[in-house]
């Protein structure tokens, strides 16, 4: 059976609701306070409103990983769901009305009572990288309830980020997804998120990826860090027998796709000025997956995360500031590629 | 203007028409008598005479690179022309008569004086090496007035093999279907052949290639040598500007696809007995140019030239001895892929 029969979703999206709220600041202010730098930290809303109250705070936009990969998908002219938690208050309502603007399904009960909506400070260095202090809130809360399996059944693959095992309490509702996703014969894409995700629990996210994953995503660090292994083609080969396709991004390297016996290695797009690297991987992973459930060739699905990561990292902010299909298309045009 | 309107071929070949003499020796055999191993050598009539006296011929088939190449393709199920000369004496109507039977259509006039037609020596040592002594006759009076305009403008790709270059005759032929090749927006393949043919003409070959060649195949010591380069990765970087796709082989480490800033490497096919390496290029070719005029991804197209390469390396002789087209669909639906 195809997983193409009757979907009504290309992609669904499963993961943290978020808002990121963005600041530049120089390198000195995560060395006085001694926030690390380049990864994801989780904090309480107590931690959260002391960064926040030394910032001045650039944008408030939409985020989370999944959702915006999904936000990618749909500037790509994908047809998506999202499944995430918020609270019905301000930063909650704010959240719904992006993703649904996005023209994305987005069903998932907010709750009435217990944390407020999840919110990401994301400190932008000079350099572009970006140190995230995500506070979850509501998002902790999603739960197997949340996971309706007529919207999984309905979508071609099921795309769920790693941060949501972060502090194990959603693994039941990603368990829960695969397990539907996997019964209707539809495909489960994930994402390793972050190192600081891997690091403690690498055994525990080898067997759900060996059990559960048909598509990977992750950067170099990230393969590196799941197999504890310092050799980054060794990792290649130890991720090869697990998953259908593992996609894998370097950076200004580009990516390498591992499909079975063939590996894929893509340069990066030239982007001539790099502002702000947040959300790089979850739009690659859009472009891939618009790529992949068009059945176009696994260097073209790269290719096409790749041109989106490069829309991503040249403006502040995780979601598109211009029509992907568009973009896309006209970059595919110069590589002598249908879009 | 699509490549594929109105063609009647998928591939035209044009190349020396030869008869392989197939012989195994030991290795005493090139030793004793100075003959270079695991090369082709162009000898005289008397040359080919004197080796042919001394060795107890297996088998007599008809070979020439691209005649084993589009005899892989028709065996996959493409529809071929092939455009070589050859006497009108025993061995070019045995050539004739297995061409025809395989399918492919042959128009070239055969010589009715001058040289006898073309046949190579393989001796064939116990590594499964083989070492060609090639008396080139007939073949070597291919002319300009041998390349038919309609069966040139009526094949989606034109596939050239190098060895035509070896003693320069060829070359106005080849330069002929080049032009007519792209003056009907068709591509041209080419084959890098041999060593031999590569390291005194490098700048010669460059240029035909710069100008001429969509699809170079070639494996990765005729690469090195194209570019003077030892490091193969560095080769490979040198040869993405001049083509569109490269298709290099590596024996027991694959091939390696190089289009544009997509490098995509392809692990080897298993061969439970490699019993004579003849002809390995001209199938690996065969079934990369099946996948290529059939539209499927690169991956898919060196994946399938390795399977046919598997089948021609595992018996003596550079002709497919089953239906490739059966051989490759069972090797794909073990990985998953539809032939």
């Amino acid at each position: 059976m195809s997983t193409k029969d009757s979907t009504l979703y290309d992609v669904v999206g499963i993961g943290n609701a978020i808002v990121d709220v963005l600041a530049k600041v120089g390198e000195g202010f995560l060395t006085e306070r001694r926030l690390q730098k380049g990864k994801m930290t989780l904090v309480e809303a107590a931690d959260a409103g002391k960064i926040y109250a030394d910032i001045i705070p650039e944008r408030e936009v939409s985020g989370g990983s999944a959702a915006n990969t999904v936000a990618g998908l749909a500037s790509l002219g994908s047809d998506c769901a999202f499944i995430g938690k918020v609270h019905d208050d301000e930063l909650g309502q704010e959240f719904q009305r992006n993703i649904g603007a996005a023209g994305i399904d987005f069903f998932t009960r907010p709750l009435t009572e217990g944390p407020s909506t999840g919110r990401s400070i994301v400190l932008v260095t000079p350099d572009a990288e970006r140190s995230m202090f995500t506070y979850l809130g509501a998002s902790k809360k999603l739960s197997a309830e949340d996971i309706d399996e007529e919207t999984v059944k309905a979508a071609q693959i099921t795309y769920i980020e790693g941060y949501l095992l972060d502090e194990g309490t959603a693994k039941d509702a990603v368990l829960k997804a695969c397990e539907i996703a996997h019964k209707h014969n539809r495909k489960v894409a994930f994402s390793l998120s972050d190192k600081s995700c891997i690091e403690n629990r690498c055994d525990e996210l080898l067997e759900l990826i060996r059990t559960h994953v048909d598509i990977l995503f992750g950067n170099e660090d990230e393969l590196k860090a799941l197999f504890r292994e310092d050799d980054f083609y060794k990792a290649l080969d130890l991720i090869k027998p697990l998953v259908e396709v593992a996609a894998i991004t370097r950076n200004a390297k580009g990516s390498v796709v591992v499909n079975g016996r063939v590996k894929i290695f893509v340069e990066a797009e030239k982007v001539a000025d790099v502002v702000d690297t947040t959300g790089a991987g979850d739009l690659y992973a859009a472009g891939f997956l618009y790529g992949f459930t068009r059945e176009r060739s696994l260097g073209t699905c790269a290719m096409i995360g790749g041109i989106c990561a490069a829309e991503i990292i040249g403006h502040y902010g995780a979601r598109p500031e211009v029509s992907l299909r568009g973009f896309v298309r006209n970059r595919l045009r110069q590589y002598g590629k249908r879009a």
